[in-house]
């Protein structure tokens, strides 16, 4: 049996991770969190008792040491840990951005993953467990309107390497999903357009009018079976994109 | 003539390149920005009038725009800016760090850069200008027990990229500047030993055993020659060690 714990559980591509976990291993245990509780019940109520629901903002510190605590109350250990709660929004240039947003969207794609990562490092120790981070393509190659989200995912994907490099033990990745269809990708359609280049934003609108845009449970597999099979040492400390030649044994 | 605006000017590296500024052209300006005054009192008394000291913290974004409004009034315009204020505290391993120590150090070491670059766009556009970010080895390979600011210059180097990116008009690089003899070295053989593990550690001291760190106006020839003469287009918006074949021309 294996623990994992699941952040932005409620919806898109976190949901589909606790789904896949909990259908993909009969034994596998899932700590969902997200704000919202209300929209953890289903999978709660689904796959009752191996689902613990936790509503709360990772932001707040509190709710990530109740998070740590509940979890080794009900389920006694942590196995993997997906860092998956982000947030895209401030979309727009550089010249318009405003620094109190850029903090925020830091607070959710960073601090709060640090604070995670620092409070259940000592339980992912004991297992030779894994963390799974949700980078973005824009993490390596920008994107018009992105600075903020971008270069917070640029920070991930080094502090994914600096966890491998400290702890021997435990095994890390930084894995981008691709252009999934999610709520994300509607915000950035229709929420977002004023903040980007036309030709910057049709290429979005593009991959949704070709319906071009992935299924969560294409990327949703990858940290499902990565989380429960465990990250492998060669791949550890690094970022990938979910289509890389080396994750493919982790595709189905 | 040419405006360059550095900031973290008072010691180290920063004032290697406002002194290398002001004595490879005569008709240079500077405006070195630090939070101790006193400091800036030898360069400003030495280069007046062609120096204008800011002595406020970067963290505030009043100073920021104080900053800009006196460069403009004393100056007309703004060709280059040079972001080095930087903080490597905290130094530790994941497990024990303190967040509210990492919120810190992104002020310094990312929110204040993208706000004094928001707010310099308008001017550095209008000059076809350039914007120098300071970056560091460890943006790239991580450092044990440098998590915080390795990930805070891996998001400087995407930042850098989105700025080039987003605006045609202006050039920009981000360039880690090799092991440097500066204050921060001395912070890192003698208060931050407990945070590194030994062999990480050891590697600071031997090199300043050695004394293989670098003088800071080696690099700081670089940055003072970039901003100078401007960054080639070739070069922007991408991550170079000081010692890249691709900058010889810029080390004398």
């Amino acid at each position: 049996m294996s623990v994992t714990i699941v952040t932005g559980a409620s919806r898109g591509l976190g949901l589909a991770i606790c789904q896949l976990i909990l259908k993909k291993d009969s034994e596998a245990k899932v700590v969902a969190v997200a704000r919202s509780g209300d929209q953890l019940s289903d999978l709660a109520a689904k796959f009752a008792p191996r689902v613990l629901s936790i509503a709360g903002d990772v932001t707040d510190s509190s709710v990530v040491k109740q998070t740590v605590e509940k979890t080794i109350a009900k389920f006694g250990r942590i196995d993997s840990v997906v860092l998956n709660a982000g947030l895209l929004d401030p979309v727009g240039h550089i010249a318009e951005l405003n620094v109190d947003h850029v903090r925020r969207l830091y607070e959710v794609n960073l601090f709060s993953v640090i604070d995670l990562v620092a409070q259940t490092l000592p339980y992912v120790r004991e297992t030779g467990g894994n963390f799974l981070f949700v980078s973005s393509g824009a993490s390596i190659k920008p994107v018009d309107g992105w600075s903020a989200y971008g270069s917070s995912k640029a920070a991930l994907n080094l502090f994914c390497a600096s966890v491998s490099e400290e702890e021997p033990k435990v095994r890390t990745i930084s894995l981008a999903p691709g252009t999934v269809d999610t709520a994300m990708q509607q915000d950035i359609r229709e929420k977002f357009k004023s903040g980007m280049k036309p030709e910057a934003h049709k290429r979005f609108t593009d991959l949704h009018k070709r319906q071009e845009l992935l299924p969560p449970d294409v990327p949703g597999t990858l940290y499902a079976n990565l989380a429960l099979q465990g990250i492998p040492q060669e791949l550890s400390g690094k970022y990938f994109r979910y289509n890389d030649d080396k994750l493919t044994k982790y595709a189905a």
